[in-house]
């Protein structure tokens, strides 16, 4: 075979499987890799007439039908400049540079940048799902040039996963970094969801004493309802799991890792000024539990107070489902008021209806909801409005609002920290709310610094001798 | 005069006022503007025998005494390095260029490495008062080598306000960006003061229909106890002032604007890993407020609840007071972790105990909690120890717990955003909680990424095929 339709580097879990997922599709695929045992390894095992290896860069290159589609899945950063580097002596105009890896949408808009001077398409692409996902369907958030996705959308189409309605979990996304974007974005909302799920799960522990197999019962209902989804259907074999006689979710420390998409996600909100707290406060939940040291050491000297909740265990659970399903809600408008403001800023008019769509299947955070998103952008007849406009969206958080208030209040008056619900909940306030108290800051402000303000009742800045 | 002690560049308030500081403690200053004009103004109003101007940059420099000590007050950013690269053929070397500017502590490194290897000291400086503090004495916080704290340090302490026993708000912070980085966290715990402070303007208001002199009476009584503060003391005129009949605070529109030392704050924890949840939720709260149209629309659609409060005016008066006091030392916790992470790993030794005690006069958060603060870190024999492990810290904490909890589910049910009080207090019951539910994020992370989690009972990265 010297006409592979497409070549992938890097044989890491996920670029072995993406490899498989396309050469399975009926697509003839060639594989590299910089240890060339596990290549020769993988083929050994998996290759067949539609998926072969090639020990030299070289070869590997030119057994690609041009116009050329490599794709790359190695370690985000210098690795995957240090690969383009090597390509770029061995492909030609028109040919094509996809990355699959979780890289910083910065990277991607200047890798773009300098391939395009050398008239090489460089997509950035972001691919959702885990080892499973890029195996069996993945969802593909390509971004790059309109004429790379036209030259690629029939293989991500027959390898992404399916939507609920058995579309394919992918579309061209926009140009430069815009793929990147929102995976990272994606990726974000998952720190939020599972963060929510957690303080669920600590609830529902501390607050009324229950076992793992008693709330993988309670998730297990909730996943036979609105908030049915991958998450919360694996939270199910994640706290009935045992080991010997005990639990394993017992016995997991509580710190968790990051690898720092939610930061990444966070911090461009801060830097282009979109509230996004849901997240933020997810990231900080994990950094505060990295702490593990400090914190059983404090904790004996803050005592957590004594509970009280006149609230039955039914109506807990009922109060509980309507906060996660408003406080994904909360999440969802803010992940996309950050991708609108993004697209906004960077040209890339992505189409947030879509990206529910694609979402719906493949990746961690596919959901129910993501579906009732869909459906409600498409009523809507717009691609892109403010998710909080929508009347079944708004229908959907008022009816959650006052369950969700008492949630809060109950977890706030028995010491459990529920930062992802808490910031999600003052998120739908803040927003709606037609006068917040900035006015006192602005005043503040223009006390100690002229920094002036303005006024409600006529045009222009304003500075006034406060001390006068 | 040719034998100036002290010169400065930029004549702006800021630097126009620190001059004058500079002269009147009877340092001979030379000051110089990139349009004259200004200069000879400013040297007409002001001039005498210890401040006097000049044309040219040549000038200015050769009228310094060696080696020389050449302040900056130009806008932060390119107009730093502008004014750099004009003294560098000018200086020689043993020179210090001092940077009073809002810098970014990266590129106050990165000046002072350029500058090293010319023989220049460069000293990044952090100043906080605005224009009156100035004029009549600041918080002055110098980074830079210890050899030109000591060139510099007459000067610094004539000029600097003074701290409640009398002793100067100045001192070598560390080496390098330690300056400017203890002036950015000043910065952000600025932010999150000013927004709890807008927060229980929000409360009496709406919860209480309190009018602005009667929420003025509140903050002065606050004043007059441990909450005694610069800012509560500036909320006062600010709430008084009328513009003919009306109050003008009832007039300024509720935007907050923000200068981008907070975002940096909230980043910086983000980076390096520290919960600042007080701080990032106060520079969010500013953004939402600044969708003042979305919100004005979007407060038709979600009504906020019926206001049921039994608690009475003078109760909550209490309760809020306590909310505060504990408000503002979770604030500091959160910050003087990021300042002491950031020590260690930039190699700063900075001495928090010395931060706390050169924030109490002059700067834009002076507060009487501040002598708290040092009070007790020189009672603890240490002298950066984590804020929450001291004894007296604990207390106030714990006995301001009760009421901060209710504070919060009185504005969770009203529908009022409290972000930064409420963040604050989450931020205390996670540190002080010795089993977070972070092990079900790490079950959840290894089921669909085999992340690997650790175990609490043994040592070691665990991994689980947990379908099976």
């Amino acid at each position: 075979m010297e006409n592979a339709e497409v070549g992938l580097i890097g044989l890491a879990v996920m670029g072995a499987n993406l490899a498989r997922n396309i050469s399975n599709n009926g697509f003839k695929t060639v594989v590299y890799n910089r240890t060339t045992e596990k290549m020769t390894q993988y083929i050994e095992e998996f290759g067949n007439e539609n998926l072969i290896g090639k020990e030299s860069l070289e070869d590997f290159v030119q057994s690609i039908a041009r116009p050329r589609k490599i794709i790359i899945l190695v370690k985000a950063g210098d690795a995957v400049d240090a690969v383009i580097n090597q390509l770029i002596p061995l492909v030609e105009k028109g040919d094509m540079i996809i990355d699959c890896g979780n890289t910083n949408y910065r990277d991607t808009i200047r890798r773009t940048n300098d391939l395009n001077e050398k008239g090489i398409h460089f997509i950035g692409c972001g691919v959702s799902g885990g080892e499973e996902g890029a195996l069996n369907g993945p969802s593909i958030m390509p971004g790059g040039s309109p004429e790379s996705w036209e030259e690629m959308k029939e293989m991500w189409k027959a390898i992404a996963a399916d939507d609920f309605l058995g579309g394919p979990c992918t579309a061209h996304i926009g140009e430069g970094g815009a793929g990147h974007y929102v995976k990272m974005v994606h990726n974000g909302i998952e720190y939020a969801v599972m963060q929510m799920i957690a303080e669920a799960y600590d609830m529902l522990k501390k607050m009324y004493g229950q076992t793992p197999d008693e709330i993988a019962k309670v998730f297990k209902r909730f996943n036979e309802g609105r908030l049915n989804s991958f998450l919360f259907e694996i939270a199910v074999p994640v706290l009935l799991k045992k080991d010997g006689s005990a639990h394993i979710i017992d016995v997991i420390l509580d710190k968790a890792g990051q690898k720092g998409t939610g930061k990444w996600t966070a911090i461009e909100a801060l830097d282009r000024g979109i509230g996004l707290s849901s997240i933020s406060e997810s990231v900080f939940a994990r950094v505060n539990s990295s702490y593990k040291e400090d914190r059983v050491h404090l904790a004996r000297s803050f005592p957590k107070p004594e509970l009280q909740s006149e609230t039955t265990l039914e109506e807990f659970i009922q109060l509980l489902e309507q906060s996660l399903y408003a406080g994904m809600l909360s999440c969802y408008a803010q992940g996309f008021e950050l991708i609108k403001l993004a697209s906004t800023e960077e040209g890339w008019k992505v189409n947030l209806s879509e990206v529910s769509r694609i979402w719906q299947g493949g990746c961690i955070i596919r959901a129910e909801v993501l579906q009732f998103l869909t459906d409600t952008y498409k009523a809507s007849g717009k691609e892109s409005p403010k998710l909080l406009e929508l009347k079944e969206i708004q229908k959907a958080i008022n009816g959650s609002l006052p369950a969700w208030r008492d949630i809060i209040c109950l977890s706030v008056q028995a010491g459990i920290p529920t930062p992802a619900l808490t910031s999600g909940l003052q998120y739908i306030d803040a927003s709606t709310t037609e006068r917040l108290p900035a006015n006192m800051i602005q005043g503040l402000r223009d006390y100690f610094g002229a920094h002036t303000y303005e006024r409600t009742d006529k045009e222009g800045s304003f500075h006034t001798d406060w001390s006068e």
